[in-house]
């Protein structure tokens, strides 16, 4: 019965905020601005591949509006993820703490590193890592030996942490920045989904020694395939140039490398969409809004459920909207995912945890009872700019 | 004076075969077909990202034009390698036989498996490895030991073996095979340079258990950035998507992941840019040939100096048009390379040969001499598909 009724009242509530047309897709991108001209542009230079102006003016824009005094863009953000840890020292045979739940890139990027992901608990206030907890564990498994933090059970060195910006909510950055300063440990921020979400007055992704950032399709601002290094140390943003382009040593004609590099510069073409896109993302990010306070005000009334919000003190570009379920029940959630795709509607639900993946199951964990949890509670809803449009359709 | 004499000669011949514009690039693309249509076609559709039409339709184009029966299309030749030679079974603590004389990418990919390159030598008639001198070096260093072969001098796994077709050229991969299966290696292809080439009537890339292709700005057929894995084993080619898309499992909207993937597929725009390209290879094919014969035309009176002719047998695409000084002499190399430079015909020599690399430096290799005579003598000329035509300009 609660099921039914569930179903039945977060049905009325999509049908509320969203246009009658179907399929309505999770996330999907705009092309209105500039992105032909610039496209037509590149090809009619010739320049279409890792050199050309575009890609300078994408990382320049990308700067002014994040705020980073460093952008470097690359072919996605799993390339991003992989070049910020190579750069805060991963090395193999080091652990690296992320959140469980979590896109799967994050620990495929540790494991390219050689390294091992350590998977921590999440905090249902933000949706993101929580450092209260995380700090409470650390005291118990970490210590500092030599400079490094080791985690005294399997005797390897904890090297860095990488907290998410679930969603693009902003995660508690101030307490990863602390406990990083307390444990010697590299923060890299995976701002991936959080491109236009603040914590306080500053961008996501400029807290850390490094941030990362994607362009993929179903971002707020997609390159088709992309992605970006931020940082404040121009050292390491001189050798993220370095190292996305094989190591070349610099020389008119001569091939030569000083160290094993990586073909992982975005091309010309894909930033000059990426150049259009992001002179769109204020509208972008007052739209999303607009249907953040749509859903919120939708499902104000239907119970069981409530809509996720952005953190206090945070302004989110609410990625993806997120349902959560008052109570974690599988049952309920594989209802609302049945129905509504059913129906048109796509919705999904978070990843599958990264401690219940295979290739990862035998990593060291904390306890994840909020994790667990969250993921028998969650469900991202259709959150494209255009359906918070007046003329949503 | 040899010097002076040569120099001189070689630029009355660029002098013959070139236009008058300077600068002239080493390659540079055209986009003189449905370039344009294709791609504002992707960005009305909205699909620009890892999902859409023009991968698969460019996959299919691969297909009928190289023979392979599957081709699966990635960010880059580099991640078509990586790619490759995880498929290939190359592991942690495995050697992979690959040319000094390549580029840096190959020997990376191996780095990316673990792997260890182990550096062979080159033959001046083909400018790619030698089998019958590898065949020589593998007898004596070479066991096989229940089923795997074994590098006696080091005690690990001789796992694959990665020919590569350089400039174009095809390489003699009849003798390859045979070493292969002789020696119970794995034969991957790399036809990063060779699209349009062809060994007797088969295209290159398609006699090794795996080929790649790229499609980075300077090669025959440009996507931005791009590769492409081509395979006749579809369990092999299933395993390459599967790998290059996170290795997720096949759910309408469970994001579950069954090993450590790569997100390495080809976006839907730069594909568009793809299936535009090679409508036009023949062409391509045709001009750049024509330039080789005017090339060869104009060096036949350079005394000490020879153009490379496509091996007999075979049918190169001529990617990079190849100067073969008779005798090696850096000095005479570099006043070459100076002077074209300097007077905007773009011009360079060989890649630095991977052995004298600092981090490949310690890794095992053949004696090498005919790969070092060649870095000595070689000079890459302005080889653009333009550059072939009647109107060149």
């Amino acid at each position: 019965m609660e099921q039914l009724t569930i179903v039945s009242e977060v049905m009325a509530a999509l049908g509320r905020v969203l246009p009658g047309r179907r399929p309505i897709a999770l996330h999907e991108p705009e092309f209105g601005g500039n992105e032909w001209q610039y496209v037509k542009n590149c090809l009619d230079s010739g320049w279409v591949s890792s050199a050309g102006d575009y890609i300078s003016r994408f990382e320049h824009l990308l700067q002014d509006f994040t705020g980073a005094p460093h952008a470097v863009a690359v072919v996605n953000g799993t390339a991003a993820l992989h070049m910020a840890l190579l750069l805060a020292g991963v090395r193999p045979g080091d652990e690296v703490l992320t959140p469980s739940l979590c896109f799967v890139a994050t620990a495929n990027a540790i494991s390219y590193c050689g390294g091992i992901p350590h998977f921590i608990e999440s905090d249902s206030s933000t949706l993101g890592a929580g450092p209260a907890v995380l700090g409470e564990y650390l005291n118990d498994i970490a210590r500092i030996s030599g400079g490094v933090c080791v985690n005294h059970n399997t005797g390897r060195p904890l090297r860095a942490m990488i907290p998410m910006h679930t969603f693009g909510h902003p995660v508690a950055i101030e307490g990863f920045l602390e406990l990083c300063e307390r444990f010697r440990l590299a923060l890299v921020e995976d701002a991936a989904e959080s491109l236009g979400s603040y914590y306080g007055e500053r961008h996501t992704g400029t807290f850390g020694l490094l941030g990362t950032l994607s362009f993929n399709g179903n971002k707020i601002v997609t390159t088709g395939g992309g992605g970006a290094i931020l940082t404040s140390d121009s050292a390491l943003a001189a050798q993220a140039r370095h190292l996305t382009t094989t190591a070349k040593t610099n020389h008119r004609w001569t091939f030569s490398h000083d160290q094993v590099g990586y073909n992982y510069r975005m091309p010309n073409i894909n930033a000059a969409l990426g150049c259009a896109q992001i002179e769109q993302i204020a509208g972008f990010l007052d739209a999303k809004r607009r249907l953040a306070a749509r859903y919120h005000q939708a499902f104000a009334s239907v119970s069981g459920a409530t809509l996720f919000s952005e953190p206090p003190g945070c302004r989110s570009n609410y990625w993806l909207n997120v349902l959560l379920l008052d109570h974690p029940s599988e049952t309920i959630l594989d209802a609302l995912l049945q129905t509504t795709n059913e129906e048109g509607v796509m919705t999904r639900p978070a990843w599958k945890l990264m401690h219940q993946l295979p290739m990862y199951a035998s990593c060291p964990r904390m306890p994840l009872p909020v994790a667990e949890g969250l993921s028998a509670r969650l469900l991202n809803l259709p959150s494209s700019a255009v359906l918070g449009r007046d003329d949503g359709e």
